[in-house]
Order: structure tokens, then C-alpha cells, then sequence
């Protein structure tokens, strides 16, 4: 059974040394808390919860899958007691206002223990993990009494959440939902429709569970212009806000799916459901975008957690599978053969998981300091900012740390050899677990036009400068600084080509949109890199600093891996910056009936 | 449900246009039963029983997987009676000597069909398709009883054959075997010990199984050096050579897969079983690679197939499924979306599964060419740069070709959403099944020591030269020729960096020989590209030739493929040799205890 310890030194290293999150948290209202102390504690024992409680159930729960009778969901054996546990420990309202039941802490500190439960059973954090969107929807677009109804249930973890956004015909264009909305006399509406991919839509860990659904109401406009968003309970609460009657939706069956067998994704049926207008009619989208950008995150980490597991089980491995001599000669002659661990090519597999998931950490942990200053930030300017900077890399922290947590979750199947593709050893299973992530909450395409289309030249440019220009600030503060020449030179060089590629493509929209959606992965995926090569050179820098002390194992072994990353990952770069000027004309030009003419009749 | 057409007219393209197969069989000894005609034919009729038997029961497969009861395995409903159509259609044998029950068809005639196999059901395909690679080490290295006992059977396709290697402490190392084989006096063994990872190892579809098994001998040098093969059957011929006495080799347990369910994957165990020696004694190793390099091949082919069904499907779900409208306007105003075909990612997605595809074939048809005349061709010198060759080219056909395939398998996953990772249509079962390819026969890393190491450093760059020449010679043919610039500019000058890069790794090989495998799998990779890069060149010579008659719809085609191949795949190579000139210094810096400082109190 895989094992995985959270890489609690290792966060260490990104909050207290190189991003200084106790001056930060001193920073936040009621982040007196949050000292290093309280801090600490709390990231232990969720780092004991996920790998004792969690983990144990991931295998099984990946075997067993859930189950629909009656119209009721069983999910896999141990989860209610896990989430049980999860609830009694407070878990849920960790970074909840106090005002309806939580403790106040940062969101930050939420997603960095978010990180433990992805990475120990993805599952089963997704029961838990919907509620935050469907919280924050509510939190910012709820009533008083939509709050105070449904609000403190959620932060209790007493009741859970889903999204439900998707329906057969359309996931991306939800301006084509079919799913209605009928006022009702008494203020309510009804709602009815067919909506798909319903995670966590139906189960038995809790009490109640909250719907958040979008619908159009019969004078809608058409499009994307006509969604409202709607609340729409399980069991509808009575007045003393207990679950009550049971309301007019239902689990219609659960899809099999390639992974995340442990959770219930669920077709649900609206057939008249009672539900609630949340925020105004027909600005139901961007209610919706709300709970979108918390998810989004969410899936990011969702790739960093599964990388990291898939890293510590394959480590694991290759120090202890004995397979061939090294090349240069026998490294344990007192072994039947050397540990797989010698041979560079397993090496270059163990170090592209360990690259990644440090440099996805740093990237997580960058994020969540802007989710904390655009939550709670008291500075307006620093606050603007920190909007801006989160819009611009939560499609990099979604789809990037997904496309290379997919990646690095191979590389782990690879190291294990054909022992990697038997269910046994887990690692095919965090394969399994990490493919949705590409997809849900908006595809890695999704992302892209997001990150290119919308955020970078929407702006004109002006939301990268914002970051570039960070970027550019490094790079000059330490030109003189001769040891990290090998980190800042190719940083500035690729900073400074960032800019170009950008005003590149702009430049060839303006005369065909297309050239957008042509260059917008490969965008996404060259700004990425070039993320993660700023802030290894930062943690480079930090590294450098602290050598001489106690720990200079682990400050070498960060500088290492930074280098790895600089030399063996970042000339990626070289191919998505030639893609990207090599333009869409080789996308367009044949017809979408020509495209099958090798094998049509 | 998933479907497929083989690629015939492609196919066509590749045999006849570009690589002129009609010539290549005129020149084979009993080529001329190879008619055009009779190709044609053999290959329509392979298409139908693909698409019509063996496709409908590949998610059935893949859903049943197979049953171990009382030491007997049963594979899905409805393979055996598949198995029993193709053994009476003449299938085993096309390829296989008239001597021995064969139709003595061209081997290449066998992979292109090979393709469609593998595209339609894999895992019903291993059962016959792992008889090829026992029937060729009996072939070579049997005594002529062996042959007349189990080569006709297996040519015939009434039984079917198995390869042991791995045991569960070593695969890619064999020479930590401890499988024993023990004289008897009636000059048979008695062959002991535990095998793993056998596909097809145990199963209903046939009367008996030929199992070749590597084991040691008393006498046996330590090592690689100290393997014997032997032929160990389930059943003992008696005196008419029909199934006899059972045999003490037996399926212990079968392994929980991440695809293939619908094949057999047995632990095998050797209680005292009868065996016989194939070959001389210790030289067991050769015969093996007999069988690798047909396997190897086989396994290449199957990263094709598994990419050409993705790219099927996902063009024909990109077709149909309406979502968004184009950035530059709406193209099916009439619809209430654009198909989503209009989208550039979405074609990028496509172009790249159909340019591996389309690449994938050639390179495989190329190779299958080199193979016949390997086996049959008449010119000596001829033959021995067929074989030169051949070595080249079978590690890039095996890893590149799984590489690309997995790559492509998920391209089309992603092309489908959300539904990608649902079961129901197909998609992700692709990616299960192709991810296995990676793995068997090798891994992608040992591949790239085949090829970096053994074939191209250890004769000094000369057998590379022999390919890398015959590029050259088509540029420099080529380079008058206004119409192919765009193609032959760029493939000469990665020819010539090819050699470079070579020349590179050779010389810091010569100082430490760890640079070898760090660069290998680099190298491999970049390999790949250059190789396709100049069979699209050739293919778009052909292409522009044919312009202007009935077909010009396809030849455009080819030629868009072609240069979406050259502009947006091929800067690749710009990463590849980028990290292959890095070195391994940043690979061998850490120790493997400093690796897990991050997480590891």
C-alpha cells in the first residue's frame, strides 16, 4: 500500500522562509491566531489525519466505488466515519468567519492542508471540497437568511454542497442550459431539469445536502445572459433549520468513471425541486464564477497532492528495487544489483515529480497569500493587486498543475516498471485520479483561453505587467549577485520574452481572433514554467542564504532541484515559444470533412 | 459505443504511393502470391473482422476481465468464439512459412494488419499475438523436432505460445533469474520457479499453450550469461502430437490491471514442469531477443492502433458536439453552438493524434519493409542494411510510438470533456490499455539505452549514419525543389544536428558514462521526431506529385498534416536537444537519501 508522509519540512520552507507568511498572517485581521505555533500544530495533526485516517481508505474505496439503491448513495466503507471524524475535528470551518460557526483562520492555511487530503484520498476530499464553493457562493451572494439558513450548516460540515452547473448537452457553454426555474406564489421557485457530472450530488456522510443549481427563469434572456442561480436542499430545512421534508431531487444514477471511484458523481434529477433565488436573476454566471475560481484552485492542488504522493511511493522504490549496475560501474557490490535509484534516467523521473510538486507548492502557496489579501487584505492598493495577480495565475495554478501533475503521476507508474500498471502498488490509481483533473472545472483548453483571451489581452497586456514586472524586480535586485547568475540570467531573458510572445500573438488577433485559441495552451503551458522558474529562483536565492547551518542537506538539495529544473524542465520553454510563433494557419486549413478522409469510405 | 474504420485508404497511401510495397514484394521470393489484388483484398477482409468481431467485444472485455477458477482461466465472453473464427479465417499463419502450415505472406502484410487488431480490441489481440514471438525463437533456435511438434500448432493458431521472463524480483534485469531447470535423464528438465507478468500466461481460446521459458541451468555463470530458453507446453505432446499429459506449470493468481483486462496477465509457477532446451545451453538470452525484437515492433504497432481509434472517435465526437460559437463568428449559425471542430485547440488536438497516426504508420510500414527484407531479401548487402537498420529503428518504433500513442490516446480523451472520463464511451479505456505500452518489452528508458548505448554509441555513430545518410540523400535530391521547402530546409538541418548532438553525447560519454543514460530518453524522443519528420517530407513530395486528379481532397490533406506536423510538433525537438546538451550534471548531484528531505523526518 502506498504510504506518504505531508511534506510538512518542505512547507516550512515555502511559508516561513522564502513567501514569510507570519509576517503575512500578522498582517490579516484576527491573524494573531495564526501564529507560527497554532500554524504549526494544525498543519501536524491534518498531516496525521490524512495519512492516518484518509489514506488507509484510498485503495479501498478506489475498489469498492459507491453505490445507488433506492435512490440513495452509499459511498465506500469508512468514509462517513472519516468524515465524521473530519467534522467533529472541526475541519471544515477552519477558515470560515466566526460569525456562522468557523474559526476564522486563513484560507490559505485551508489550502495548504488541502494539499494532505488530495494527495492521501482525492475521493473523499471531494465530498468535503464541493462545500467551499457552494459556501462561498453564499457568503457572497446569499440573503441574510439564506446565510443564516444554510451558511452555518455548511461551515459545521453538518450538511455538504455541489455545483451543479452541467448538463448533457453542455458543460463550457452553460448559456444552453435547458434546466427551468417557475416562480412560485410564495417567493420560491420550481425547479426542473437534468443536470450531470454531479460530484458529491448524493451520499451518506451528512445530514443534508445544499444545491447550488443553475437555471433559467421563463423570461430569461437567451445565453449566457439568462442563468440565475439557485439553492435547492435535499431535505428542504423546517423552521428550527433541521432537515425537513424531503425535496423534488434526486440521484438518477452514478457514472462509471476512469477514477475517483470513491466519489459520487451522480446524474441528478430536478423534477419541480423546491428552490431559492441566490443574488439577482439572470447574474447567475457570475455567482457561478465565484465557486469556479475557489474550485479551480482547489483542482490545482488537487494535481500538486497527487504528484507528491506519486513522488514519495516511487522514491520509495526506487531506493529498495535492485535492477541492473550503474553504467559507471557497480554502486552496491554487496548487492545482488544496484538500487534503481543509481541510474539517471530514474533519476530524471524521481526529479521531475520532486521539481514539479516543490515548484507547484511554491506556486499554491503564492496563490493562497492572494486569496487571503483579496479576502481579507486591509490595504485597497495591495488589495487591487492581489485581484489582479490571483486572475492572472488561477488558470496557470488549474491547468498547469494538472497537466504536469498528470505527467509526474506517470513518471511514477514509470519508475515502477510493469509493477506500476497493478492496482496493488496504488501508483496507476493516482494516474487514474489525476486524468479528471485536466477536464473538470474547465479543461486545460478553458483555462488557456481564460488566462490569454481574457485575463492577459483583455488587459492589454497590462495584468501580466503586473506580474512580469515582479519578476523583473528579482532579476534586478540580484544582477550582481554572481552565485545566482545561472538562475537570474535565463529568468530575465525568459521574462523579458514573455512580453514579446504576448504582444505577438495580440498582435496577430487583431486580425484573426482564432490566432487566440491557437497559441493558448501553449501559452498557458510556457507561462507555467516560467512561474515556477521565478519562484525556484527565488527559493534558489533563500537557499543560498541559509547554507552553513544545520540543514545544509536540505538547502543543497533545494538548490539541486532547482537547478534540475532549470536545465532539464524549463527549455520546454524553447517548444511552446515556437509553437506559439509558428500561429494557427496549420490548425485551420483543412475542412472538418476532410479530416477523416484516410479512413472514410 | 466506440467505433473504427481501418485506415485503408491511408494505409494505401503509405504501401503503395510512398513506399512502393508492390516493388518491395515483386522483389521477395514468393512475392508474387502478394499481388496488389490480393493485398487489397486481405486487407479489406482484416478490416471487417476487426471492426465486426473483434470491436464489439472490446468494452465488454474490458469490463468482464477474465476469471481464474480451479487453475483454469476464462478470458471475456466471446473471445474464444472470435479466436475460433480467426484461427479458421487462416489468420495465424499469413506471414509464417508454407512448411509449417503458413500462407508465407509478406511479414509486413501481418503488421498492417497487425494495426487494426490492436486498434479494435488489444487485449484480445495479445492472446494470438503473443504466439508470434514463440513461434520465431522456435523458428530460429528450435531443433527440427521442436519445430514439427509446436511450430506447426502455433502457426495453425490451435495452440498459442507465451514468453517467461519476470520474476518478481527482476524484469529488465534477467540475469537475477532464479527459475531452475534440472536435466532428466531422458535429456528433458525439469524447469522450477515463479514467473510474472505473462500475458496470456493461462486461458480457454486455445487446446494448448507453449510457454518459452528462460531458467538456469546447474552449471549455470552467474548472470546474464547463465540464461537458457526452453519450450515448456501446458499439455505434453503424446506420440500424435496432440495434448497429452498435463504438465506442472500453472496460473497461481491473475494480476489486477489498470487496462487490458480482457488479457490474461498470470502469475505463472513451475512446479517440476517438463521442458526442453531451445538453443544451446546459456545462450538463452539471444533466443530471447528473438522474441523482443518482434514483440518490440508489435508493441510500437499497438501504440498506433490504440491512437488511430482515439483520433476516430474524437473526430467524430468533435464534429457532433455543439459547444460555443468559433472566436471569429459563429460557422453553424443555424445550430444553437458551433460544432466544436471549429475550435483551434480543438484541432490542434485532433491534427496531433492524427499527424502521430498518420507519422506512426509510416514509420511502422517503413520498418515492416526492413523486416521482410531482413527475412527474405535475396541481396546480401541489402539485407545487412536492412538489419543495420532495423536495430535502429525498432527501440523509436517501440518507445516513441507508445509515447505518442499515450499522448494521443489522451488528446482524445480531452477532446470529449468531462464524457472522456466516463466509461461508457471508450476514450479512457484507450488510455488504460496504452498505458501499459509504455511499460512492457521494455520500458521507454531501456529503449533509449537500446538505442543511445548499444546501437548508435557502440558502433560508433555508424549505424546511425546509415539512416541519417539516406535523409541527406533525399534533402540534397530535394533541395532545387521550391514546392518542398518548407519540409526539407528544416529536416536537413536537424539531420545534421542529429549527428551533433551524437557526436556530444558521445564525448562526454567518454569521460562518464552516466551522460548516457541521462541524455537517452531525450534522445530517443528527438530521434522520433526527426524520423517522422522525414517520412512526412517524403510523404509530402508524394502528396504535391499527386495534386491535381480525383483526389486532391486527400493529398491536401496529407500535405496540412504534414505541415501542422513540421510547425507544431517538431519544435519539440528545440526542448529535447536543449536538455540532451544539459547534461546529467543536475540528475546525479543529490544523493538518494537527500531526495526525501522535503518529507522524511
Amino acid at each position: 500500500m502506498p504510504d506518504y508522509q505531508a511534506p510538512l519540512r518542505d512547507l516550512r520552507f515555502v511559508m516561513d522562509e522564502l513567501l514569510d507568511f507570519p509576517g503575512h498572517y500578522s498582517r490579516l485581521p484576527g491573524g494573531d491566531d495564526a501564529t507560527p505555533d497554532v500554524v504549526g500544530a494544525i498543519l501536524e495533526e491534518g498531516a496525521r489525519f490524512s495519512r492516518e485516517v484518509l489514506l488507509p481508505l484510498n485503495q479501498s474505496g478506489d475498489r469498492e466505488g459507491c453505490l445507488l439503491e433506492g435512490g440513495e448513495v452509499k459511498a465506500p466503507r469508512g468514509f462517513k466515519e472519516a468524515y465524521r471524524q473530519y467534522v467533529e475535528g472541526g475541519w471544515p470551518g477552519l477558515a470560515a468567519e466566526p460569525e456562522f460557526g468557523g474559526q476564522g483562520l486563513p484560507h490559505s492555511l485551508g489550502m495548504a492542508l488541502s494539499e494532505m487530503t488530495c494527495a492521501t484520498n482525492l475521493a473523499w476530499g471531494m465530498y468535503p471540497g464541493l462545500s467551499h464553493g457552494a459556501a462561498d457562493a453564499l457568503r457572497h451572494h446569499g440573503s441574510e437568511e439564506q446565510k443564516a439558513i444554510y451558511l452555518t450548516k455548511l461551515v459545521e460540515g453538518v450538511w455538504t454542497g455541489t455545483m451543479c452547473l452541467t448538463e448533457p448537452h453542455c458543460g463550457t457553454d452553460l448559456g444552453l442550459i435547458k434546466t427551468r426555474a417557475v416562480p412560485a406564489e410564495d417567493g420560491g421557485y420550481d425547479i426542473s431539469g437534468t443536470k450531470i457530472f454531479i460530484s458529491a450530488g448524493e451520499h451518506d456522510l451528512a445530514d443534508n445536502i445544499v444545491h447550488l443549481v443553475l437555471a433559467k427563469l421563463p423570461d430569461a434572456p437567451e445565453g449566457s445572459k439568462g442563468i440565475s442561480l439557485f439553492v435547492v436542499p435535499k431535505y428542504l430545512p423546517d423552521e428550527n433549520g433541521n432537515p425537513g421534508a424531503r425535496n423534488g431531487v434526486s440521484c438518477g444514477s452514478l457514472e462509471h468513471k476512469m477514477g475517483i471511484h470513491g466519489n459520487a458523481t451522480c446524474v441528478m434529477n430536478f423534477d419541480g425541486a423546491r428552490g431559492y433565488l441566490v443574488g439577482k436573476p439572470h447574474k447567475g454566471l457570475s455567482c457561478m464564477f465565484t465557486m469556479m475560481n475557489v474550485a479551480r484552485i482547489g483542482v490545482g492542488i488537487q494535481g500538486l497532492g497527487l504528484m507528491e504522493a506519486s513522488f514519495q511511493n516511487s522514491l520509495a522504490y526506487a531506493r529498495d528495487r535492485l535492477q541492473m549496475r550503474a553504467l559507471s560501474g557497480a554502486q552496491a557490490p554487496e548487492k545482488a544489483a544496484d538500487p534503481i535509484i543509481v541510474h539517471p534516467d530514474v533519476r530524471r523521473m524521481l526529479l521531475t515529480q520532486k521539481a514539479f510538486a516543490e515548484g507547484g507548492r511554491m506556486l499554491v502557496m503564492y496563490t493562497a497569500q492572494l486569496v487571503d489579501t483579496v479576502e481579507q487584505g486591509q490595504d485597497p492598493a495591495q488589495r487591487e493587486r492581489a485581484e489582479t495577480l490571483l486572475g492572472l495565475l488561477t488558470p496557470i495554478v488549474k491547468a498547469f498543475l494538472t497537466e504536469v501533475g498528470f505527467e509526474a503521476t506517470n513518471e511514477g507508474v514509470q519508475v515502477f516498471g510493469g509493477h506500476g500498471f497493478i492496482q496493488e502498488w496504488g501508483m496507476e490509481q493516482l494516474v487514474r485520479d489525476a486524468r479528471i483533473t485536466r477536464l473538470y472545472e474547465g479543461t486545460t483548453g478553458i483555462q488557456a483561453l481564460d488566462l490569454l483571451g481574457r485575463k492577459v489581452l483583455m488587459s492589454q497586456g497590462e495584468t501580466l505587467k503586473v506580474f512580469t514586472k515582479e519578476i523583473h524586480q528579482f532579476c534586478k535586485a540580484e544582477a550582481d549577485n554572481p552565485a545566482l547568475q545561472e538562475f537570474v540570467a535565463p529568468l530575465a531573458k525568459l521574462n523579458a520574452e514573455w512580453g514579446e510572445l504576448t504582444m505577438g500573438v495580440g498582435m496577430k488577433a487583431m486580425n484573426d481572433r482564432e490566432e487566440v485559441g491557437a497559441a493558448s495552451v501553449d501559452y498557458l503551458m510556457y507561462s507555467g514554467y516560467v512561474t515556477l522558474a521565478y519562484l525556484f529562483a527565488r527559493a534558489a536565492k533563500q537557499a543560498q542564504q541559509a547554507l552553513g547551518g544545520d540543514e545544509d542537506a536540505f538547502y543543497r538539495a533545494k538548490l539541486d532541484t532547482a537547478r534540475f529544473f532549470y536545465q532539464r524542465l524549463l527549455p520546454r520553454t524553447r517548444a511552446h515559444a515556437e509553437m506559439i510563433k509558428a500561429g494557427g494557419a496549420s490548425l485551420m486549413a483543412i475542412s472538418a470533412e476532410d479530416f477523416g478522409l484516410g479512413f472514410e469510405i
